[in-house]
């Protein structure tokens, strides 16, 4: 099964100064796309490295990733590859030394060439595997996409079989440090990111309030899967 | 002034699809770099994209980023583009059909060439900037970096002369729609990133509390500047 298998180490994901921080356990991987829902892709167009904001939703082998400037690139370079990097942050390391000073983080780099969906039925469920990672409950509660949108929405496929995960947690580490006689304070300063009071749309019919499966998120945490 | 430029619009930033989500106002381009310390830095190392979540400090003219991947990168082609990429997510567009479904954020994309920094002046005041980005008052409490330290930190430095910004907000877009009929529920689940209460390390001296400029954080949202 895939996901007892160890992530795979390359050249490229052979953690050269952060090795502490490197995890090889698959259930890492999962666990930091689970969390999220916003990803960082990365791409070469016309000799320019560029860096996307876009939508993702995981499965347990494949990244669906919504990609206008993605295909794009595809469409120019069919075999290029890309990485996508999903990052959350949960804290700033304050130490006694600026030095010293880090964040506490939780990010997957996944590496590969994205295969542009193009088969109805495989678009159809990556669309719905992407609109549930960010909004659970939401693919059955709105209206699906019809042939007309389908064709106009790209969706890419990345494989998760190269990927890198690096985390950080925990106090500062120069505790035992000659710094730590200075009476200087150190600790953490946790970051939380919060789903907040759902705003109806304007024009909204004001009979129609908030379904469950987004009402019941204001107040949790994001990765919070309800 | 270059606060009083309009962002350069090149080949790279001259927004295809979202025309409408750009900006040019290079007040939008600072206001998202203050609100944030985090970036995505995309490199290209042996032939592979990389893009690296790395802490940032940003003044009106450069952006120094710390980077052991992209100073590496910068040592085996000194001329490589690079492209880093800030990203707030705001929340989720929540609409009456999954294809109008999208992303409330605010978002800046930085390309240039990353200039090593090795003046030791211009290092401790990057070092000093990018400190003081994500933590203010933190550059005078703690120690700050000794000869040996600074040799040790790579700091690199972009200009913002070429940057690219894009964000949206607001309901979502299909409330004149046919859908809008169809009595689905439709609106924004804002999302919102905080500081939590400062966390002692846990070999503290007990006399010692969080100094002012990190307790009085406790429930701010990221990126209001105390």
């Amino acid at each position: 099964m895939r996901t007892e298998k160890l992530l795979s180490a390359t050249e490229r994901t052979n953690h050269r100064r952060l090795r502490e921080q490197g995890s090889l356990d698959p259930e890492d991987l999962h666990s930091i796309l689970r969390a999220g829902f916003i990803c960082h892709l990365g791409v070469v167009v016309r000799g320019s490295v560029m860096v996307v904001p876009t939508v993702y939703g995981a499965t347990a082998t494949t990244l669906y990733i919504h990609g206008s400037v993605a295909s794009r690139s595809l469409v120019e370079a069919p075999d290029a590859s890309a990485c996508v990097t999903v990052t959350h942050v949960d804290g700033l390391v304050l130490a006694r030394s600026v030095f010293e000073h880090g964040v506490n983080y939780r990010s997957a780099m996944i590496y590969g060439v994205p295969r542009l969906v193009e088969e109805t039925e495989e678009k159809l469920e990556g669309l719905r595997i992407l609109t549930e990672q960010s909004a659970p409950g939401q693919w059955e509660h709105a209206r699906q996409p019809n042939r007309k949108e389908l064709a106009a929405t790209s969706l890419l496929a990345l494989s998760l079989d190269e990927a890198s995960v690096k985390l950080r947690f925990g106090p500062p580490d120069d505790g035992d440090s000659p710094d730590a006689e200075a009476g200087i304070w150190a600790g953490v300063l946790p970051l939380t990111t919060a789903w907040g009071a759902p705003q109806n749309a304007p024009e909204l019919d004001p009979a129609l309030t908030a379904p469950r499966h987004i009402a019941e998120r204001n107040g949790k945490p994001l990765g919070s899967r309800g």
